[in-house]
């Protein structure tokens, strides 16, 4: 969509890791916000309810700049950095896991462990997922109806 | 979307449906499968997480070739038939809730009784619409990757 803005480079990163996660069964929404205030790059839904998220890096200035990361460590079971070829990998906090990706594809280099959200917050991430995914869906297969917001 | 195939008289109602349920909070789907071989016009996920699937009837026709509207009710909260003013609701079967749309808009005349869903089906279900929603969604924000369904 919006063929006429060019992606950032972190959205580029973000599109390789979504056809990556999509081509093993995960299904992924780009720009989530699993609460007000918190933006994930990409949160996936793998086929057994697993929700892992993805912060994608373009550059050490983008990955420095980030404040916010350990807060979305309690929105999934894994969490991933995803940054192209010539990120500094060393940067890479610990614990972590690590996605080498480009704008067409994406290789997970190393599993994040796992943190098993409670089956509550689980729940309620997933029907956001839903809510949010089917808002923007609607919003492009009917673009006069105007909703306030996605 | 796909705006050089016009909509067929369904899809229109469908289309006021939707615009109606998601003006009060609902989020929408149309042509979802709950599951193999069943396929509803249009489903509802409602800020609560109820459940609603709606079934839009174009002619009187559409509504009596239809043989399989039954088997949807064991997949919502609350079953419904949206129809066009014309339409001779007095065809349509109690314990059903009736919607009168058009392409713009539509109206809940019946509320549909409520058949509440056990917990494990409702998640399954709520999963299921969260991967369709984000699938489509993908297929048109990164129409160069093909995934094989949708």
């Amino acid at each position: 969509m919006q063929p006429d803005i060019p992606l950032m480079p972190g959205q580029l990163l973000a599109r390789g890791v979504c056809r990556h996660l999509a081509s093993h069964g995960f299904s992924v929404i780009e720009e989530f916000t699993p609460e007000r205030g918190k933006r994930v790059d990409v949160m996936a839904l793998g086929p057994k309810g697993e929700i892992w998220v993805v912060e994608c890096k373009s550059s050490r200035a983008d990955f420095m700049s980030d404040v916010k990361w350990q807060g979305y460590l309690d929105w999934c079971d894994r969490y991933f950095w995803a940054v192209d070829q010539e990120f500094p990998t060393d940067l890479l906090p610990e614990g972590t896991g690590l996605i080498i990706a480009d704008a067409y594809d994406a290789e997970i280099l190393r599993m994040a462990p796992e943190a098993k959200l409670a089956g509550a917050r689980r729940n309620a991430l997933i029907r956001r997922f839903a809510a949010h995914a089917a808002q923007r869906l609607q919003l492009l297969r009917d673009p006069d109806f105007g909703l306030g917001s996605s």
